[in-house]
């Protein structure tokens, strides 16, 4: 076992006297004026004197208060991810992996930026919260219809993008689509061209933009080639187990089903279990196909069929966007992203 | 395909003028002082005049200027997690999973204790990024030995505490164990009673202390028990494929190898890999456990053996001790945290 060292208490962290601008002022032999406009490349300033004064404040170690800058000009330089749905759930985090790895490619793309990027989960309470957060901006990811957080936020004063189309008829906001339109026609084209002719869909309950287009897309799809509607919804939250019971409902429902569209990816892994249960071969009885390529989808027996949504590169346009409206530049109210392409794999493919 | 609707640009976010104890004082009918005061819980204040400009502060949707409230205090009520790798490397995210349980958890307990979580990716320039960020204190996890962050923060007179023992010759910071001691006990143990005498080790090449650790306790296990030693390192950065690599190594070396410890566990998912390729059976020819318990651990075919760390409760432990460090209360320099325990699965056990 464990024997905790004797270690005795480390030293409380101190910070040396931070150096003001009279220092720097000091060494220069010039005014504090001088100095401020130099630093801030404001008013005028001979350029040799500018020059000498950012060299003198360097060699210092002069650093700007940034507390006091930020009161003068009201800009907190931090923006923060908020998230959707809570992240410890019982059963396993069923979006963690989407969102984390949204929230790992934007704080790259905010420290580019000077911005830090701060983390909201989805606490009870996290309005109170809200009034204590110094904020120019956030992204919200994948809202769903009634999510309190953008009015809460704009009624702030606080600049918001989301990832994903927010649903109508919420309040138009800047987004970066998902393209979830492409994406559903992607999957039943596929599936269809695979020769399946009775395919089901098993979506999130949840009135995002993302299930509730991709259910009009495939009714459309299914009317158009003449197809029997199976749908199912599981809710995200229980995760897995909910896909499993969705799925065993789909089979009971129709046994003949020789397909299964499961966009949310811990649904996937429920279907293939329940398949699985159920004596159904994948792909050869039925096929199946997801949306985020995560862990899920890869480490699957067979790997599952999933979408590259560019995840990482929707997120720094997210944070690009943001940066461009919280500077006031409003130009776009929309940015489509790259197009999602199909990353075909086993579980949709008879070999 | 999408087609952008033909949405107009959304009107800039703009706040309503903010209200200011002004605004109170006029409104309750006494001095600016008196409402600071109140507000504040400071000074002497009749209690029902307290209670009376408190209720009109509320009713009028007053906030407090939080930026010159900060400015006035020093405190910032802002804290930072600190990757102490890439996310986004090659070969897909090795530790995310681990890290981002972490974050979650941790950013859950900050809300509690009214701080903002920054996230501080491992950024080349960072160090630079540290100059902007204002931030009362820092979490940093598993940090390896040369890790640049921690002298970084101190020098700048953040609050630093670790998840993870940092190793050794590093200065001193408070930390929250990972009781890797234990852990690697309670794997080599499980492995020697389940009947393995050639046990291998596959550990992450990362100078951290519980690579450094588990290293240690093997070695001493192994001399105990008279079994070979059989040590292959790898890097974290390349993930999978280089837990693949390095189990092929150990066959060669030794192919009657019945056992590998594979703490890191995107190299265990590698290993099973690289297993499979060599005919070897799991459980029954070569036995597998890991450290820990994410998606790879249970979705992996069979489930591998792995540890419950009780993330969540230790991130929050780390936002708990960070915040009595930062509040000048330095009695606490190490926390143990929970036992770990085995979850024993089909990986290391023969049915």
């Amino acid at each position: 076992m464990t024997s905790p060292r004797d270690r005795s208490t480390p030293p409380a962290d101190t910070a040396p006297r931070r150096l003001t601008i009279k220092d720097v002022a000091h060494a220069a032999g010039v005014s504090l004026t001088t100095v401020s406009h130099a630093l801030n490349d404001r008013g005028y300033v001979d350029p040799d004197t500018r020059a000498r004064v950012k060299r003198i404040a360097q060699e210092l170690g002069y650093r700007p208060n940034l507390r006091a800058q930020r009161l003068r000009t009201g800009k907190t330089n931090s923006i923060a991810v908020f998230f959707s749905m809570p992240l410890a759930i019982a059963g396993g985090p069923a979006r963690m992996g989407f969102m984390m790895e949204i929230v790992a490619a934007a704080s790259e793309a905010a420290m580019r930026r000077n911005l830090s990027l701060v983390l909201v989960p989805p606490l009870a309470g996290a309005n109170d919260f809200l009034d204590g957060l110094d904020i120019d901006g956030a992204i919200v990811i994948e809202p769903a219809l009634g999510d309190p957080q953008i009015p809460a936020l704009r009624q702030r004063g606080v600049c918001v993008v989301s990832i994903g189309r927010p649903p109508e008829p919420e309040p138009a906001i800047p987004y970066i689509d998902l393209q979830t339109t492409a994406m559903a026609q992607l999957w039943f084209e596929h599936l269809y061209g695979q020769g399946a002719r009775r395919i089901a869909l098993l979506v999130g309950a949840q009135p995002r933009h993302s299930n509730l287009e991709t259910e009009r897309v495939y009714r459309a799809f299914a009317a158009d080639k003449g197809l029997p509607v199976l749908i199912r919804k599981a809710d995200v939250h229980v995760g897995e187990a909910a896909g499993a019971a969705a799925c065993r409902e789909l089979l009971a429902e129709d046994p003949a089903i020789d397909a299964v569209c499961v966009p949310v990816d811990a649904f996937a892994t429920g279907t293939m279990q329940a398949l699985h249960e159920a004596g159904r071969r994948v792909p050869h009885d039925v096929k199946v196909v997801t949306r985020y390529d995560g862990l899920r989808a890869k480490n699957s027996v067979p790997p599952i069929t999933a979408v590259d949504l560019n995840l990482e590169q929707r997120a720094v346009m997210a944070v690009e966007l943001l940066f461009e409206h919280i500077c006031g530049d409003t130009r776009h109210a929309m940015l489509p992203g790259p197009a999602p392409t199909l990353i075909v794999r086993a579980s949709s493919v008879v070999a």
